[in-house]
């Protein structure tokens, strides 16, 4: 299945492998037409993101600088073509790539015949084919498409070619998506940054010496620079959410069961311990609720049992007569946030409490270190053998974090079915004891019901200087509760002196090593050192609260006066 | 926790704290006025279904001979008490144990005071407490009660005592049920029978040298009795529908996801490779429905986060315009059923053909040998060591079905993680071939829907001489796939001379080793040997559809002139 792939298998370095796959996606940007201008890389300045601009056309600015809700109308009655629209990001794509390194392969073939045939059709038709016609939409590489490379980022695996498309992408596709190109995860998707051997380390557009976050650091990139408005992603322990938090964008991890995974390349097959989802990215809301219902209401399930039939329930009305209750985690009682991080959480509540329609109520952190161990101990069950050979299969060197997060990492051991169990019990008894923290604020709200949605930190900073991604806490700890979790940009970028008031203080004594280790990072790089990076923040619900969700971070940026859109 | 109990913690032998409990269990029935007569052995026929009737009271014999929809009408008017519901189960469940050992302790005070609440809470309030005001439930064993003890049929675990009350207890007590009477399970409960060093041998009331199945099998004698007419049994490999189906009532085995089990012995905590599941036990489908709707409307999800956030989908109306699509299997193509199996299934077809409501669907069997041996690989992922720890730690011996599923099977070892989860990777690819078998059903339809539910045998034969239990796939099946199924009574019993037209032919060969074991059984015992026993079978939907599969089952017992109740 390696017809035309330079591959470790058939005895090549792993260093000539990943020669040969930039090579070739490099070759894929050099067939778009008209060709893109060589950017030289001592004129790439520190924030690219006004970059595109200055090169693209006025009509491609336009396109690209459309939201998910607006291309679907402009598509819908053919008044912006599919072929003008995803010529258009394929080309933003391609500089994207020249500026931040954000993309594993672009298919304008595929995508070209793709919209050529969608564009046929509302012509013949008078009608679109389903209700994405023609949007493009960008996939991580890991998630499988029939006849392409499916590597996982693992050298030794280049060449592996996927049979089938994801089940993911077939609803997609039935409401006519475009599949246009391919973003890059880090070396054993265990990152919550974007660095391998194949392809290089992917950099944040608004301050290159930052991560874009990870493992969907490609997607984040790559939708930070409008080269996509939607693209997929995948979270097991805040894959979806450190990028579109890194990059200032949405990001949704929904329950883990109501998106097929089926079609990943296949590394831990078989683990369910902690169970990963897709879920989108978008420059909208609307994005992440358009995606999440076509593909729910694609009734994954009769291909899937893992799927729980439970379609996607489009309402407005969770909240009709009655106020939204917020609870508002500061701080995880583990790592304390970066002051950019405290200043928003502190904005955001600031106006939020003059809303009426809001009711805000103090939630306590309760044992997020031992959520931490809990769900670093089942990460790896096999103590990382299946991962740790799948790099040692090509004779790459481990990058540090993932160095860092299998085979430094005090929790990750190889267990016998015993300890195995005991984890997991330790898991659910966690769980059942969040669960009843959540029941016991009925005795706390003005009218006794709830608290609908957590409102917390996606991450102890913005996005991190390279290889410093440590602390997951933020992000994990709901997907150690099977929570649907969304990430949503506050409008602020980190600016120097605006962090006084929120400072650590003077006589600030770290928690632990991990806060210690995040304490340093504020100390060494200051808000300089994070300069122009995004500022996101996350809402979380209980499990299967997927769309009521979404309606609650709508209605809590319509009460803050922020928008769905960036 | 074990004031008052005899233990072998502290020093007595296991016969010792068999013989203790056993006293009590007989102490608690005696507690009963009037008392019960004593039942001498010799005069208790093989069918024992007549014997309560003759010794009960006018009023007794007319509340115990009512099913759940009928008791709830009467009790939420008042005209029958709760203390007289509670107290003609109570001693009709008394004379049960005498018959058929299906009892392991009565609850007289308890249930008299709750009774006596429920009473004065009718007469001051002038309506009922709830929707199963005054409903006498029993419970299977293993199902904490707070305060009581909890041993899961292993001696060494006698003494240890319920600090809670089970999840699954907690929105039928609200609702106004009464417990009233625990039964045994078997020892290590993975058998589909009922037999223990605890309290001996269950026996089958139609047939006394018959099985009533198990691991609910106390459940099913006593229910066989109407000492119950709804009881709470579990399952995970056929432990509510091979008893249901051997005392010839309606057993349910919901979807895994809806209903907590939380509150259960601990035996293989953390194991969630193959998920158990509680489900009722009941003299009519109205009291299948009323017990799922109940417990499911109870929100458990939000105590036991394992539990999907679903409501129960009260409607009349998945098939209201279109032909009910069944499947029909009828072998699993690993063991033939018996002649009174294959007769039943015959004879429910041609009524079905019959039909302008329902389509019949030829389903092939499809690798049910692969499924057994995927589902027994994982059942004891740990080789069996707790549960062996469990027999041993009283020095008990394994009782031969019990020693059969887990010493003696060949499937059983322990698993790696590397092992365990290639095992994993086959159940889910197992699972996602049997959605394929479903989703091309469409292509043979009338009208290109696809099947909606399998009609298929229970088990290999009616209910079995005891210690010949040993082929689960007409049951474990649905387990592995984590499909609802319920079995239903066809209003038969077998008779000799009745089943010529289905035996085996002349020059049978068997299938496999399990095929002849099975085929040896007819051939050894015939019909004489199964005399009296109950002829059901089983209705089986996919996962989630547990709502549908019960109004099938109305569907197809109407169309086929068959009762809704026994």
């Amino acid at each position: 299945m390696s017809i035309g792939f330079i591959t470790t298998a058939s005895g090549a370095s792993w260093q000539d492998v990943a020669v040969d796959r930039q090579r070739h996606r490099d070759a894929t940007i050099a067939e778009l037409h008209p060709p893109l201008p060589v950017l030289l890389a001592d004129n790439i300045p520190l924030n690219t993101t006004s970059i595109p601009d200055k090169i693209l056309t006025d009509e491609e600015r336009t396109i690209t600088g459309a939201n998910v809700e607006d291309l679907l109308v402009k598509l819908a009655t053919g008044e912006w073509s599919s072929t003008a629209v995803v010529q258009a990001f394929m080309r933003r794509a391609g500089l994207a790539q020249k500026l931040v390194n954000c993309v594993t392969e672009l298919l304008p073939d595929r995508a070209l015949r793709r919209a050529a045939e969608l564009d046929e059709y509302l012509a013949t038709h008078k009608k679109p084919i389903g209700p994405l016609h023609g949007l493009p939409i960008s996939v991580k590489e890991h998630i499988g498409m029939k006849g392409l490379d499916m590597n996982g980022a693992f050298i030794g695996s280049v060449g592996n070619t996927a049979e089938k498309d994801a089940v993911v992408l077939e609803p997609l596709w039935d409401a006519g998506a475009v599949f246009y190109v391919r973003t890059p995860e880090p070396q054993t998707m265990m990152q919550l940054e974007t660095s391998s051997n194949l392809l290089g380390e992917t950099v944040n557009p608004y301050n290159t010496t930052l991560t874009p976050g990870g493992s969907s650091g490609g997607e984040g990139a790559l939708i930070g620079l409008r080269g996509s408005v939607l693209g997929i992603g995948s979270d097991i322990g805040g894959s979806i959410r450190s990028p579109a938090a890194a990059v200032g964008i949405f990001g949704f991890k929904p329950t883990s069961g109501r998106i097929a995974t089926r079609g990943w390349f296949p590394m831990m097959f078989g683990a369910e311990h902690i169970i990963p989802t897709n879920g989108p990215m978008s420059t909208s809301l609307a994005g992440l609720k358009i995606f999440t219902k076509t593909v729910v209401d694609g009734k994954m399930w009769l291909k899937v049992p893992s799927v729980v039939p439970m379609e996607w329930r489009d309402t407005s009305s969770y909240f009709p007569d009655r106020k939204l209750k917020v609870g508002v985690l500061w701080d995880d009682g583990v790592v304390k946030p970066h002051p950019p991080i405290n200043r928003a959480m502190t904005e955001l509540v600031e106006k939020l409490k003059k809303s009426e329609n809001i009711e805000l109520i103090d939630w306590k952190p309760w044992k997020h270190d031992l959520a931490w161990e809990i769900i670093a101990s089942l990460y790896f069950a096999d103590g990382g053998k299946e991962v740790i050979s799948y790099v040692e299969s090509s004779g790459e060197p481990f990058r540090p974090l993932s160095q860092w997060i299998i085979r430094d990492n005090p929790h990750v051991k190889e267990h016998t079915i015993r300890s195995l169990w005991d984890r997991i019990i330790q898991r659910d008894g966690y769980r059942e004891d969040y669960a009843a923290l959540w029941n016991e604020t009925a005795k706390t709200t003005s009218d006794g019901k709830m608290v609908d949605v957590i409102l917390c930190p996606a991450a102890p900073g913005v996005a991190a200087k390279l290889n410093t991604s440590k602390y997951w806490g933020y992000t994990s700890q709901w997907n150690l509760l099977d929570y649907p979790a969304v990430v949503f940009p506050v409008q602020d970028q980190v600016s120097v002196e605006k962090y006084a008031p929120y400072a650590y203080p003077a006589d600030y004594k770290p928690k632990c090593e991990s806060d210690e280790y995040n304490w340093n990072l504020w100390r060494e790089h200051g808000s300089e050192g994070y300069r122009d990076a995004p500022i996101c923040l996350q809402l979380v619900s209980r499990r299967f609260n997927d769309e009521s969700l979404l309606e609650a971070l709508e209605i809590i940026l319509e009460e803050a006066g922020l928008p769905t859109t960036c």
